[in-house]
């Protein structure tokens, strides 16, 4: 069946003290939305629409960054999440099959439990998600009768009885698009806050005939984030279950709680990873590469028998091929590195591609910026650049060519060819002594003043 | 009414087991008497009276970069608290007022406490702290008739009846100048110790008709370090703290746990600090900046907008004005960069003075000091700075001025103008592959024998 | 008595879900099999055998860089325990005195417990080392009667009874070496595994007469490691025991919970460690040292009133002399840093001697690899190399010798001498200008057009 998503993600999140809104705080170094973006990306979604409203630019240009596809509509009056999913009437019309309607702030719901949720569809009308609290508090329950869920209740207006009940709502809902819209438009704000509650159309559902259902999920699923000490403690858990899945897929951490982890890092079996290590969004390690202590990767790949660190920074397009060696205090940026490169010690390459086996002294830059405009750098299979060369892009040096330290190298190097950019080596015998002694006495005089 | 402190920082800490006089250990970054000492500004005190003993120099002199007012008093022998206290009696002459004794291994009292303590000398002459310990053990128990205190009982003088108070005594006591140091001259030394003990002018207060009162913190107010054990817990206890008021305060801490503050750390709401960082004393983060990770600063001023690292080094004296960039591997040092300047990569900048929008490439350095003498650099805004480009101070570039990469620069550029220090760059035709070949035929023959 | 050690270490691991031996995964950054080397090695063992299987080259040049005059013997199939003890037979043909069982998957047992099984030796022919377990699970029972051990019975054959023993065997085994292998080669493998027993031998003993005895410890020693979650675990209550020590021995850690000891770490009383330090294997800091944050150390010697960081990475072979100051992003390897010598900034030093009080600025570089070859740098006494250096090894700097900025020294430079390797400091007077806003104009055509 075809499956749409509405997401809602319009909320300021005042409680969270920021100027950010809600939904672009990041988990796991990926914002919150984009996690429900993601478990939503299993169901293969026809149409995706993200309900947007505080910040709603900022907010449109994370979620079309993410997916192009995505649809994004504003609601400008925040009245309740029945009036916010209504936002997407017009972006779904026409659409057939099912919406599952999703929560910008609520990033642990698991693809496997929307596609129970789906299957559900086959016995209900509409499938809500539950799940049963720890403590069941303030939130609303789910009232059933049988296998049929026959309305939700608010905690406020619900009975001694129906606040024994511990089921709960997670908000969570999936129905037909047809459906949905009518049942929504039929929604009314009679009540306190004079808000337009989504949950109201189950029990205008059961009225109508329609029969409502409840898949239920584990309570952590449902954990949706308020404030700065929520996130924290999201982050916590997030980094707690990722370091014990890698541990699982045969990862070795040398000291789990101090290697954090983005929602989409990938770490093949074998691999090694030192204490102190922060990994950003989009990086791959490959099985049998190692990651040492102090080292930070964004954007990058990393292959099999690479060894990164320690104090290395991988910036986005960072392409590590096998056996490439970065050492300490490096930093490389949308740069390849070719089979068994090495860049040992406090080198930037930027905008490069490095040949294999290419060794770089420390102290190696890429010069790829004028002030104005980036240029790339090329260094052939084999070349050896000396220590504390300069290689001022648009720049080629050829393969088994050789730098002499020191070098600027500004122009084209030949395969094969040696380069030299180097004023000669001049002593003055005496000379160093006498000018020392010199500063030396002089601040002796300035001493006695 | 005008208030005076004593602190006593005279103890060996000889459970410390560390040549270092107990009370200069650092708590969040800052030595413990310090603690006290700014809990106690709060009273915004007429005179400061530090007592010191062991390690006497070693804490005068902190005490007096803390406040250059305070005055400080040797006890060279440790003969109880009654008589450190004494010694401050010179300092304190003639001076009109309370005086609040404090200690300078007790580091979590709180200003609104002592406040507190101020308030209730309306009522009593002589003012105690006491808490209600979960575990009294072998505290001194505050002896209370009604809303007065009647007497201190040590633990080991104590009566069961006696042992059963919850309620102990801190140490810290607060009353007028002239009434506290007539009672001291009355205290004895005749109990098991020879020593003379502060506590005992409770009760000779109470027998010459003055009236004593209780004021009560929580515990956690009143711990002492003894050991080092104490004061990493004491630490940890501190940062937790930090932590969770970060947190409220609207500073985004992606792993709280991993950030480090320093007692006096100000971060402001929006800011935001990335996992492993450290702050030494006197930092200031304002709204809007970003600290990504580890970075490490002390003394440093980092102004809305500015980014941080990761990887960066900010020094006392660092001073980066809005949006500025100091990016990996970067140290700065007594030195102020201009609105929108960028150092990157890889440099060390140190007394020196960088225009806004001046752009520092990798490899930077401010040859600041001489082997003798430090001296300072002066970059012009908007001036772009090749890559190893070695800045001889003293030295100024001018505004727009655009240095060669590689150049080392001994005399001023003017605005404006392009200065190079450079040798020309010379090819070699096969000569690089040439020299390679001999190497590894070298190498080769060796191995052969 | 003599003692000789037998080490268990042929096991694959497969639960560790690694290519890498099992015994070789690193606990406290040695591998597990070298802890159960170091436990033995304070019997003074006549002979050490290890019998290896999985992985057996990996292990056996592990086992010979830790001890060169281990035995190292293959066990080709794995046919239980008594099988890879006797697989040690002819190792030890002939060797007078007794023989430990030691295993390379358990790295806590401590050599007072293995000097207590020894002693015990007097009394028994056979000692076993026991414990009581929290929970005894499916760990086999040591059956006693009286001060004797009975037999060891696996608890899948245990009666009821035997299974509310709550003595365990850790598989830990004394015996005299003759003694031990006539029993070991009456042992069948007449069991559901088909495997060949070693705890059988103590109801062999018992029933020819000899006596069987009990040592036992606390069970955190007995502990085995079979998965990475159980790796970690390990790592944990490691880290924390090195930590709590060090505490006690008078180092002041800032932040325990950030610092990595490794199993061989010496730190000195009165040392200071900053938060987030990384030791590898082989390193000692002595008394009055500072160790900043985010420093990596591995094989180095660090004396009195040096201090190391932040962001420092000190690799094998780098031997600090007293007051020496390694400063940020600096690397040093191979390499002896004379008393009061500074390389305080981005640095590369390998493969060096630096004399006494000599002063490396920012960015000098030790170029010590030609692409084949190695190759040392000498650094004299009082020398000032100014900021990015290059110092082309082999060369060796004079005493008192002074080095221009920039400079690449290619040739001796003799004590006392000035040495400079610089181009001329060119101006052209607004041409920086000039290029830039060329460049500018370049880009704003490219953005119309």
């Amino acid at each position: 069946m075809m499956v749409s998503l509405v997401i809602l993600a319009a909320g300021q999140g005042s409680r969270m003290q920021s100027d950010m809104p809600k939904v672009l705080h990041p988990l796991g170094a990926v914002p919150l939305v984009v996690h429900a973006m993601r478990a939503g990306r299993a169901l293969d979604p026809a149409r995706v629409v993200v309900v947007v409203g505080h910040g709603g630019d900022a907010v449109e240009q994370v979620v079309t960054a993410e997916d192009e596809g995505a649809i994004v509509v504003r609601q400008t009056e925040q009245l309740g999440t029945a009036h916010a999913v209504d936002q997407a009437r017009a972006a779904l019309a026409g659409v057939a099959g099912d919406v599952v309607v999703l929560y910008g702030d609520t990033p642990f719901i698991r693809s496997d439990t929307l596609e129970a949720m789906i299957a559900a569809r086959k016995t209900h009308d509409i499938v809500v998600l539950g799940f049963e609290a720890a403590d069941p508090g303030r939130y609303g329950r789910l009232v059933t009768q049988g296998a049929r869920l026959a309305r939700i209740v608010e905690y406020k207006d619900a009975t001694e009885e129906e606040r024994a009940i511990p089921l709960c709502n997670s908000g969570v809902i999936c129905a037909d698009r047809a459906t949905l819209f009518d049942l929504i438009a039929q929604v009314g704000n009679d009540n306190a806050a004079g808000e337009y509650y989504l949950t109201d159309i189950v029990a205008l559902a059961t009225a109508q005939g329609l029969s409502a259902g409840v898949v239920t999920c584990p309570e952590a699923e449902t954990l949706g984030i308020n404030t700065r000490a929520e996130l924290a403690q999201a982050e916590a858990g997030f980094q707690t279950r990722a370091r014990a899945e890698a541990l699982e897929n045969g990862v070795t951490l040398v000291a789990p709680e101090t290697v954090y982890f983005a929602q989409d890092t990938f770490i093949g079996r074998g691999a090694v990873v030192e204490q102190f290590v922060v990994f950003g969004p989009d990086v791959t390690v490959e099985s049998g590469a190692t990651i040492r202590a102090f080292s930070h990767l964004e954007g990058a790949h990393v292959s099999r028998g690479a060894v990164v660190g320690p104090y290395a920074r991988l910036r986005p397009g960072a392409e590590l091929a096998e056996d490439v060696r970065v050492g300490n205090f490096v930093e490389i940026k949308n740069a390849e590195l070719g089979e068994g490169a090495k860049v040992n010690h406090l080198s930037y390459v930027g905008d490069a591609s490095i040949g294999a086996r290419a060794n770089l002294g420390a102290g190696t830059v890429t010069c790829n910026y004028d002030g104005v405009f980036k240029h790339r750098t090329e260094i052939g299979a084999g070349a050896f650049i000396g220590s504390s060369t300069m290689l001022v892009a648009p720049v080629r040096v050829g393969a088994e060519a050789l730098i002499g330290s020191g070098s600027v190298i500004t122009t084209d190097v030949p395969d094969g060819a040696l380069a030299l950019g180097r004023a000669r080596q001049e002593v003055k015998p005496g000379l160093g002594k006498r000018l020392m002694d010199r500063l030396r006495a002089a601040k002796a005089a300035k001493a006695k003043g």
